[in-house]
């Protein structure tokens, strides 16, 4: 086992990386002080909880099990209520230790939970895909969606520690892999020009799930995202970086409805349509998104987004958290391997860059 | 004039006290970035939305306004999605500043949506009861209430400012001028000794609206507000005296369904019941006891809960907040004028202390 520091003074937390740790009670008692309350998904559920609700028991927590339905649906207010109502109804007091057990959705939505419950209870992280260990588990983003816009409800609230068991990586869905790649992808491409490249020689090995180019993955994209977050918590400034394509992906994701895209794949497709905004303001060649584009492509995630009218996409941009003071608002490539965040996009070049990616 | 100050490191904030002052463009400047969106309810909209906005809008802001219904059944989640709703059609980006026009509940819920809305914007608390100006628009407390308890759903966010507009309590109904009283007697019975001896003296003048007598009611409770809160943020343990009261309030609350009793009239009550509790334990006398219910009784306030059965009102506190690791926990009065938390209260004493409060 691996552990990293995200460095935030007293709230600083480490993330355990190793395989066939989530059962490891050790991990667990520095945060318990009496309940813990495990919140699931019913995919997750039958693989691990028995195994993360021993390790809590062990450690001599009470421990309430919360299993939620799967997907990106279930990001809302309806699964929230539920969460509070089976803490409220096994008492759970402000001493109560959350552990959110699964992907993203289930990382966001019991962060959220733990963020707001009694004002706020402590809560670690579980990751059990590709996408939460080197991303959304990581940073304290926690938050549900609106029928208006994704995220937009939500909370920065740093997590006790992260637990990601690389074991959980052999049972999940190949679609699943791919779209966690495309955030391993991103911190390449946003951040380290040399991780960029050892991706393109690797992808193959990441594919076929080798346990060591997927170590290798996780512990660079973790260390990237710790630095990020350690100089930025709440995204005043360079964290921002970590949403390059993502104005695009949330307007895709918005679009076809919440779950019809994975997250990963729109923010596939969005890394495209952002390169591509690059290109046409002259920051970065045809060279550099064709390398961005050719390696979205053989890690077998979408290049082009759905069938949604222009206007669609601009209109649903426009809502966007990061559309401040009615300016569209995008992360861009410098180069590959250094992002920065501009303002002030002509809308015709953003309509050509989504033309583009689509060719 | 006066302002104070709530002294939070980055996190600091003014409290200005003066009569006439919410429409005063200037103490809005500071915090606009753009846009700004005023939440207030039915009935203090017609008394004063028109002069905020208007000071909002002098200071260069596109405004929004939200206006919700009045009363503590408003402040759920229903309620806080018509805000989000309303916030997202009006395409309010992050920078947008959020002012909180009304009292508790819209303080509350208000402060909640901004602690919430995309992860957190700024707001202002504009108080126009008493119960908000001394207490609740103090300290970023913010809240929402859920079918099984009061206040469980929340988040400490701080305001960047308070406006306590003094003029606005001409208007304020009888009963909520008595129920704001019920908190500036809590702030003199668990912290200021003196304090609570002027309210003894001054109780009828404060009844009467004396605009001295209230000026120096709100200095003095938001000077011992803001000193607690500067010293323990997130009721980690000194902030927690503030609660004098609450534990068996929250129960009289949740008891009567909400909204049947005001919460300063709950509070009123429940500060009997917890000074009764007090002596009981032998840490104050009968004396001290008589001290408090007398107040209480000449600011015509309760000074016994609803007709409800023992079980019931015990239950209903085993739910509570307060109730760490299973033991029931009360704020109790050392001596008048200071008060301590207390674990581990035998049940067949606090029974004893609400039959006592009946008497």
């Amino acid at each position: 086992m691996e552990s990293l520091s995200v460095a935030l003074g007293s709230r600083s937390y480490p993330i355990h990386i190793g395989a066939g740790i989530l059962g490891t009670s050790a991990l667990y008692t520095p945060y318990l002080a009496g309940s813990a309350a495990i919140v699931t998904n019913e995919v997750v559920a039958p693989l691990y909880l028995d195994r993360v609700r021993q390790a809590l028991e062990s450690a001599g927590a009470r421990v309430t099990r919360i299993v939620v339905p799967d997907g990106e649906q279930a990001k809302g207010w309806q699964t929230l209520e539920r969460v509070f109502d089976a803490l409220l109804a096994a008492r759970c007091g402000r001493d109560t230790l959350l552990v959110a057990l699964g992907g993203g959705v289930v990382g966001d939505l019991a962060g959220f939970a733990a963020a707001v419950y009694q004002r706020g209870i402590a809560f670690v992280q579980v990751p059990t895909t590709l996408l939460a260990q080197v991303d959304s588990s990581v940073g304290g983003k926690t938050a549900i969606n609106h029928p208006r816009g994704k995220n937009m409800i939500g909370a920065f609230h740093q997590p006790r520690a992260v637990i990601a068991d690389l074991a959980t990586l052999d049972t999940l869905p190949e679609r699943e892999l791919r779209a966690g790649l495309a955030e391993v992808i991103k911190h390449g491409a946003a951040l380290d020009r040399a991780f960029f490249g050892w991706l393109e020689q690797n992808i193959e090995k990441l594919l076929a799930r080798e346990r060591g180019a997927l170590t290798h993955a996780v512990r660079r994209s973790c260390e990237l995202k710790a630095a990020i977050v350690a100089a930025d918590e709440r995204e005043a400034g360079p964290r921002a970086l970590l949403n390059l394509g993502h104005t695009f992906a949330h307007a895709i994701e918005a679009g076809s409805g919440y779950g019809a895209w994975l997250h990963g794949e729109a923010v596939a497709a969005g890394m495209v349509m952002a390169a591509e905004l690059s290109r046409l303001l002259k920051l970065i060649g045809s060279d550099d998104v064709a390398r961005v584009r050719t390696l979205i492509s053989r890690a077998g995630l979408p290049v082009k987004g759905p069938p949604l009218a222009l206007d669609e996409m601009l209109a649903l941009m426009a809502v966007d958290k990061k559309a401040a003071k009615g300016e569209l608002r995008f992360v861009l490539l410098e180069r590959l391997g250094s992002a920065s965040m501009r303002g002030g996009v002509d809308e015709p070049l953003v309509r050509a860059a989504i033309v583009a990616a689509a060719q």
